[in-house]
């Protein structure tokens, strides 16, 4: 039993953890710096529904090089975190080590839902955990099978649909919701989403839960809620994920009443040496402060850039999350920031909204144009802009969508949007005249 | 001669005449909004370079719809602005009418600099004039010539070499520079453009000066400053444009001490009715409230926008011209935004710089990945973002400037920077663990 002591120990080697890690070495050279994880292997988590076909199911081109930590003097210790000992500060290691802390940050991610249903342990029905071994099992049994079902239509179902389609096997997609990516987009883009799945041949199943798995030993037939059953060789769960706060708990940390770590403004728990960030710790929304349910890569990451710099001294606040994402689909990409048009007004705000549709190229007979729309959603009282929603042509769209969540975290309004200064390009954009954001903040302008 | 009325007239279909007019008639859409331009058909003016290649040499495939002003009810009327009477409100037109008008926006654009030097009049020489007729004799010529040199390595010069490369001829660029695009960019941002440049079999003379153009009727060889001859078949002159001012100094209206006719921060020229935008009209520094050269389509745009918008009362105020640009060459997007270092300092300013660089997909085994580079420019004293720069794959380059633009132009800091809350996806962005604007500002900020 070895004795370790480090300056600052971050527990957990996802997206979060790696940040914290990595932006606290930048503020404070001089502290020793050590992250703790299980995994042999750092995964990069969203690329792993690209292992499928994109990345030729080579899982060692989705890790993330250790290098990024190791480059700049963090020690990688693998082991997982048994326990935190609050006074002694310590953590107990499953190697039976302690690790001396004077700061600690809590990076432990989140684990898939796993649903009670029947036949969930049969074979070849897999969950999408990020952890080497676990993907490895997953898509060897995804090389040779012919029917494959994916369960929930949210973006790590709908990428593994999307992705699993540019190989031979017939895709399914079974959705709970009416349309798949509806806790993202508002009705039209998700229809625009189907789309472009159906395209490629997937075959989408809405408003059906799965409610029973069937097979010998290996899953053979899933059947939904209205009694169809469809043939698989592999069941793929992408329903969401729990947050992993077992070991904060156990260390008496306050949990939020929506599951994560409560965190302070500075990403502090109830103990101000220890510090949570990522899939484990509560978000809260930069409109209305309350917890928000979204774990994502980059919003971890935002959290370990404010935990890491806070760590030995406070310097960063968490303005509360504003949710920007992007997914794609076929050639398109799909994104939003802020609250889509349905979200906004299901919280309460009253609204008023612009739309753009346009080509991303100009002229338009440019090779490589796709048509793209833009949502500019604004709450009516302040003119702020509260959300956008884009769908158009691969990165650009992906892109875009910052634009537009730099335009919200300045609270801009309908009024300066319009002669907001861009860059345009005949192979890179739409054109000037033509402006998708622009155009769609004109357009609301003459609803106030 | 016919006596025409209307509210407001638009002499010039260019972008900022275009958006001036749809965008007056979205704000009044009870006045009668008219426009005249010379040309028959108005061409995209960025998308000309692509025609060599690209577009197949097919001129028709780089027109502006009409649609977008007709179908708005708005008039086009096909001739040229003779004469404006002030006194009498009137505008008289090469086919003799006279037409009256309420309120006036003048975008007569520009004209490209032709130098008076020996053989510039030979057969083969082009500018690029923004006319489809001149224009089918420009790309008429260059399809059947072995040897075509382009005189100027600025973004029109560069973006022809760029396009012409994907054809057959052999193609070299001349720049009395030590860089090609060094107006816009750092210098290692422009060695990096060469490098693609010369990927493509382009031939790039720097520090050298187009001295002579000889020939018998048609161009044969163009003699340098230091004495090379290069044998060509064909030249093309991109060396820049001068604001068309004529018919405002005729009709008395002050010229400003850059070239450009005078305007307020309303785009109002000294006649109170008589608006000015787009390359004819002065733009202003939003950094020093200067005179600044810069003519793009997306400046035009936007005064476009702000003078239509203030066409019959005053609503939106020019803030001053931030220069963002974006341009191509192989498969790499170059663009800036606001002052590059080294212009930075030439204008005064003390700096602080942040660099990253890092791939523009993750993991970075993907299929298209590029590398990127990101330079963000910071005044010290206040630590506002001042500029930007870019290099990356394709449109991500591109629509990446735009999120920078938004920052400038929401004057954020260097500290505020790091936690803006991103969009990041494997198939369209950077990851968000390694994010190049969050890195370069996290960068910059250790060095303050």
């Amino acid at each position: 039993m070895d004795k370790i002591k480090t300056d600052l120990l971050v527990i957990g080697g996802g997206p979060g953890g790696l940040v914290a890690a990595s932006t606290a070495k930048s503020f404070y050279p001089d502290k020793e710096v050590t992250l703790i994880r299980k995994e042999d292997k750092a995964i990069v988590p969203c690329g792993i529904p690209y292992i499928c076909e994109t990345l030729g199911r080579d899982i060692e081109s989705d890790a993330m090089p250790d290098t990024m930590l190791t480059g700049k003097g963090i020690k990688i210790i693998l082991g997982e975190a048994r326990s935190i000992g609050r006074e002694s500060k310590t953590v107990a290691t499953s190697k039976g080590d302690r690790i001396e802390y004077d700061k600690l940050v809590i990076a432990t991610g989140s684990t898939p839902i796993v649903p009670p249903i029947q036949g969930i342990n049969l074979e070849n029905v897999f969950s999408v955990e990020k952890d080497a071994a676990y993907l490895s099992k997953l898509f060897k049994a995804l090389s040779d099978v012919k029917d494959i079902v994916v369960i929930g239509g949210g973006f790590i179902g709908v990428e593994f649909a999307d992705d699993l389609s540019k190989g031979d096997a017939n895709v399914s997609i079974v959705e709970m919701l009416p349309r798949c990516l509806m806790a993202a987009f508002d009705e039209d883009f998700c229809a625009r989403a189907e789309e472009e799945l159906e395209k490629e041949g997937v075959k989408i199943y809405t408003n059906r839960i799965a409610e029973t798995i069937l097979g010998d030993e290996k899953v053979e037939y899933v059947e939904l809620s209205n009694g169809e059953r469809l043939k698989t060789d592999a069941l793929v769960l992408g329903i969401g994920v729990k947050p992993n706060v077992d070991l904060a708990r156990e260390a008496g940390l306050k949990i939020s009443e929506k599951g994560g770590i409560w965190v302070d403004k500075y990403m502090r728990t109830e103990d101000k040496d220890i510090f949570a960030v990522g899939d484990c710790a509560e978000s809260y929304s930069f409109f209305t402060n309350d917890p928000i349910p979204l774990r994502l890569a980059s919003i971890a990451s935002n959290e370990g850039r404010i935990a890491g710099a806070n760590a030995f001294k406070l310097r960063r606040v968490n303005e509360g999350t504003i949710g920007t994402f992007s997914t794609m689909v076929g050639d398109y990409g799909f994104a939003k920031a802020g609250l889509p048009q349905k979200e906004a007004e299901e919280l309460g705000y009253e609204i008023v909204v612009g739309d753009a549709k346009a080509p991303d190229r100009h002229p338009a007979t440019l090779p490589g144009t796709h048509m793209m729309k833009v949502r500019l959603t604004f709450e009516r009282s302040t003119a702020q802009l509260i959300g956008g929603e884009v769908y158009g042509g691969g990165s650009g769209a992906g892109c875009m969508i910052n634009t537009i969540a730099t335009m919200i975290q300045n609270r801009m309004t309908a009024n300066e949007i319009p002669t907001f200064q861009l860059g345009t390009h005949p192979l890179m954009t739409c054109s000037p005249a033509n402006c998708h954001i622009l155009n769609a903040a004109e357009g609301a302008i003459s609803k106030f």
